[in-house]
């Protein structure tokens, strides 16, 4: 035990408080992550509505069941269908492969359901441009949709965003961003359904690189214009997994089966304001688990952000004199830290899960408030058209391609 | 979402599997903590019991059905000797302030319930050798006792106890700790009971002290024989509370009231082995946040930790060829690190309240297996006799002095 | 003091061994660093010959003199082409901007003289190719050139290499390199002569990218195969010098200038081998003063290094043990580092200087053993190939550019 | 190359300028760094002597004119009598042992020599005293004396020293010191001179104990007013060394000997303002090779030091809002830094030998302007002083020792 601060709310949770009930679909590494978000929110959060794990969904009934006893749903279903139909349901939350996301988000909005959608938003633009119309289309019905982009709702990032808003860094110069993992390395790990471009859409782009691009214009305040990029396979055959898990068909032959995605992807490009944009997304980065590291160098300032060390900001103050100016390591766990009232005392650091706690809290203001929630899935499409760039100029020998407004 | 490795236990939760009811004395910060512990266990790690947040007890009826419903406990009680005797209880988990702690422990033993006690175990060494023999009379009615050294639950730390028990450091020559926090810098910060001897036993020395003790000699694997010394109050006057919070009754003249512990205690040691120890704790370090540290040096090795960076682990490998040798920074966040084959993909760190989701975890699978759980009321009490032999050391002008066995 | 194994060589430094005269053509920054280099090298390392500072040149025959004392120089000349033609000179060491390096290296050359040329090579491949030739031709008469990228000589580099070259990291998949400081983020900087085209040739890109390109090469073992650039000049008029210095003719109306180079320079690559590369210079990266960070991974492993740490190497051995893996960092102040040998004992640190101590030593072993010494003319030209091929895409739309054989 | 701010002084060197002919005795470790400290004085800083490396001395005359050639002196001497005798020795610079310093000094001063004598002072504090009272008699006929604590001459320190004057971090609570290094984790290590009592006086406590009790007194600004101490020799015996190198006769049986000095030494403290301290020295920390780290935490803001990164000084400013506030790392390099006006551009670091070129530089300004240096040799005593009450504690059960005045 360390500091006297923290105080509960004395509210207490649910009492008295509209429900809002969540039907979710898929249940693996994002459903359990979810999981947790919807099931602590209301827990450390003063909220203006409850919310209830209600129904998930899966294909597998008794897996369902496992799934649903483990991660604490009250109700299972096994198409996604029924799910969205349900008049027990509110919101929708959609947490599988990318190439179900358009089908489920429209048909949920179109049932009447708020809807909160992973990242990437979809495989293609064009399923990205049918969900933005959904979306659209559901708000006039006071339906509201957001995409998933948890990686702003990190305490460290948030605080980042507010202090460019605060206009602390000034003109942007530049913004250096690269999220790598190594799980790629070994050629022997198995083809799962994320190195198939099929069900994947893309690799370590759409997976990680959707992350960055989507972090690197929020905390910037501005878009993207265009980009120029180099992708690469290493890899381009690989075992076939075991079993045919997550609706993997086999594929390819004698065992092995090829990679139809990148491995990693490169890429620098303009922000509207001139300010210069590196990019790299790679699983093939030995040693590195889950850096996703950005920095931002303005006329005034720098922020840089690492999340392997997520409760830390780095903040360069250029107004400051040069004999006592350096880069200072913010920890963010005060209590005027976006986030941070709720949580522990000072130095009591937060954990990876905890975006999804947070993104669960924001979400269920919006729905209280009736307020458009950020990220948008026009916000998603965005995206995936900076991701659509990146591809068309991979394709045309990395030719500097605009996004498409 | 990164990396397809996670997978979700297939057995659910609840179904089928005996419940271990919780009746928890206190929710203050402790009490939150220990409340997210109880709540998330089962939905993570595959629990061979089912914890139940069946009771929480506070004075305040209000307050506590408030906190009841804030932190997801069915029934409330405003009188823990209510609690304790209460037939749908299993264990009592003791997150009050140290003043009471003895006598709640030896009562709830007494009526056959299993405990759970925040740490420091007592506020006297009599107190703690109470609540021992209690514990062990208990034991022979398959009672079981732990005390609540949570930082023992860190992965990081956990895996730093396994590399000392591999042997990896060798012969150990020192251990050096320090707990810094800065909360008690400003002079204008008010006079709460955590500042008052009769409620808080000490000053950082307990609230601080207590736990680098543990964490050191749990580390080392062995224990300290006798310390040397020296303890310090800054402030020694501070302004009383708004409102006398959490029992403290007002004391001093004229809205001031006299700090009556130690603001600071730093000691050096000898461990069993002839190592030597340093330590310090301390509320007026200027700048760290949570920032308990400690470093290992054995013959063959050194071992490095800091709770700022709790994903971490610093390891020197010694035995290696001095070009290449470094210390390492291990991110703990690897399916086969302590408690992280249920949680997230490499990378993926964990957070402060997560310890207390471990020592649930490990509490539940000691009761279901009827195993004495670690660290024990005797573990606590000899921490106690530690911190004793500490202030008994700066009384008596510093002089080295044994640890009573 | 602190350790006893240094032990200085017994055998002294100029007594009876050949001298090696040197003659600088110019002495303001990297004057003043190359004379450290000549002066120091013979202090410390055990050379076959005796380096002797015997002639500096400038055109100011007042503040040459003077540079001469304040530097050790012996005597000095206001004509390079006079130092060049000089019996008393074996070495011209050519320490000015870039437009003049191509005339005077193959004058020395021609002279008989072995050169030393600060990086980059020359303003223009041309120049470069014709310098190339010049040194061809030398070699024949048993004169040796070298261009000057000292940071192949920071101790942490020099391992790194040695790492790479025993195939610790394996099969290269990425090299990420940026090179960042932030000089000119202020838009009342001054229009030196750096930047101008006439005679700087380009901006970040040949100050800060030729050493980046070099030492990523150099690292890798292998050469890049093309490119895609983005390049941008932030701020386009600038004050003019108070007075013009170092030759810069005034230019533009009412005191202010043309910034006619690039402020900053982002190009990602492929190597022959198939990695991918990104490379980033900048001075506009507000609070990185002299960061240039590189990292490499490999198939089994991974280094990276950041010269503002440069006692310091970073490597991951992907080899290990998940549990026990981590990027350790290796102080490279060892013995059996490289150059430490002759240095202080392990942990004491050397700094930016001792890189050209390390280039002098590096430069008389060859010169004296007859051995064409590296960074070559040809590697410089090649580096210089490099960045034609840089700037021709980013005029053609960042479209990727093979670099010319 | 990188910046164009560096500009070379326009005045030379020697010209016109006075000599400073110095009289080094010792030529190991500390008299090669010595040696490069008055090498390279005059050439980087514009001095007003011109230090010359006169004469050094040591007792095998073929050894010590080896040394002078290679590290630059001009003459040489193998008996230090004579060359305090010498009328072309302005200043004698010990570089001996401990055991030899007071004699030495006392005759150097006496010959009318200025005195630059390596730390500790002295192995006794009645040396000490005699050093002190030779120095103050010395100082009555213009001759001036300083100990050579060269960490008070990092420009990281002596910035933190600045910014301590300049009340950054106001009433100070707390100092914590290490000096960590790891040469003796090998049993196996040999028995040198530093390793017997006779001649070092005392083992880690002389030889890093004093620089740290130096630093943080230097730091602080103020004195230790009592200590309480730990010290262990964890290895008693080892191997006798190949041949007896300087000096050292051969002790103990069959090949080993008995080390006679501590191996590590642990000491809290108190300061004269109450503010609390913490050191430990040791040569047993493994992976540590030259961990000198000092933070100070003050009401105002706190500063930390680590000489493994010594171009890098940690500041935390507290009276920044709680929002924005962190540890900033202060890249100790800017033309306003202390010594950094003469080297080079932001960013291009320094390394452990530059501490004795700006010893060097503060030296002669002090001979030529006829001030007192610092540190005094009565501060040099005062150290020892502090030393000895350690040693007292140490003996007496670790009963807290005032610092004799």
């Amino acid at each position: 035990m360390a500091q006297p601060q923290q105080s509960d709310g004395a509210d207490g949770t649910g009492a008295g408080k509209p429900p809002l009930r969540v039907g979710m679909v898929g249940y693996a590494f994002m459903g359990a992550a979810h999981s947790q978000g919807w099931r602590t929110a209301g827990r450390v959060f003063d909220l203006p509505m409850n919310p209830e794990l209600a129904v998930v969904c899966g294909r597998d009934a008794t897996a369902v069941r496992a799934a649903a006893d483990r991660h604490g749903w009250t109700d299972t279903e096994t198409d996604w269908r029924a799910l969205v139909e349900r008049d027990d349901v509110d919101l929708v939350d959609i947490c599988t492969p990318g190439d179900s996301h358009a089908e489920i988000a429209v048909a949920a909005l179109a049932a009447g359901k708020h809807v909160l959608c992973e990242k990437p938003l979809a495989n293609t633009v064009a399923e990205a441009e049918a969900m933005v119309r959904a979306a659209e289309e559901a708000r006039g019905r006071g339906r509201l949709a957001m995409v998933g982009f948890n990686y702003r709702r990190v305490p460290a990032t948030a605080l980042a965003r507010r202090m460019v808003a605060e206009d602390r860094i000034g003109a942007l110069r530049h913004v250096r961003v690269a999220y790598l993992q190594d799980w790629l390395v070994d050629p022997a790990f198995p083809l799962t359904w994320r190195l198939r471009r099929e069900q994947a859409g893309s690799g370590s782009l759409g997976d990680l690189g959707a992350h960055i691009v989507d972090l690197a214009q929020y905390l910037a305040g501005e878009r993207l214009a265009g980009v120029s990029a180099l992708t690469e396979t290493f890899v381009r055959q690989r075992p076939l997994p075991a079993a045919p898990a997550g609706g993997l068909t086999a594929v390819g032959s004698a065992g092995t089966g090829e990679v139809t995605v990148d491995d990693a992807a490169l890429f620098t490009g303009r922000f509207a304001s001139g300010a210069l944009a590196s990019f790299e997304a790679t699983r093939y980065a030995t040693g590195r688990k889950n850096a996703l590291r950005i920095e931002l160098n303005g006329e005034r300032g720098s922020l840089a952000f690492d999340l392997e060390r997520l409760n830390e900001l780095s903040y360069h103050d250029a107004t400051e004199p040069a004999a006592h100016a350096g880069f200072r390591r913010i920890l963010v766990t005060e209590p005027d830290h976006p986030y941070l009232d709720a949580w522990w005392p000072p130095g009591h650091g937060l954990g990876y899960e905890h975006t999804f706690v947070h993104q669960a809290r924001d979400l269920v203001h919006a729905v209280a408030e009736g307020r458009a929630p950020e990220p948008s899935f026009a916000d998603g499409l965005q995206v995936q058209r900076v991701l659509a760039a990146v591809e068309d100029s991979a394709r045309k020998n990395s030719v500097y391609t605009p996004i498409a407004a």
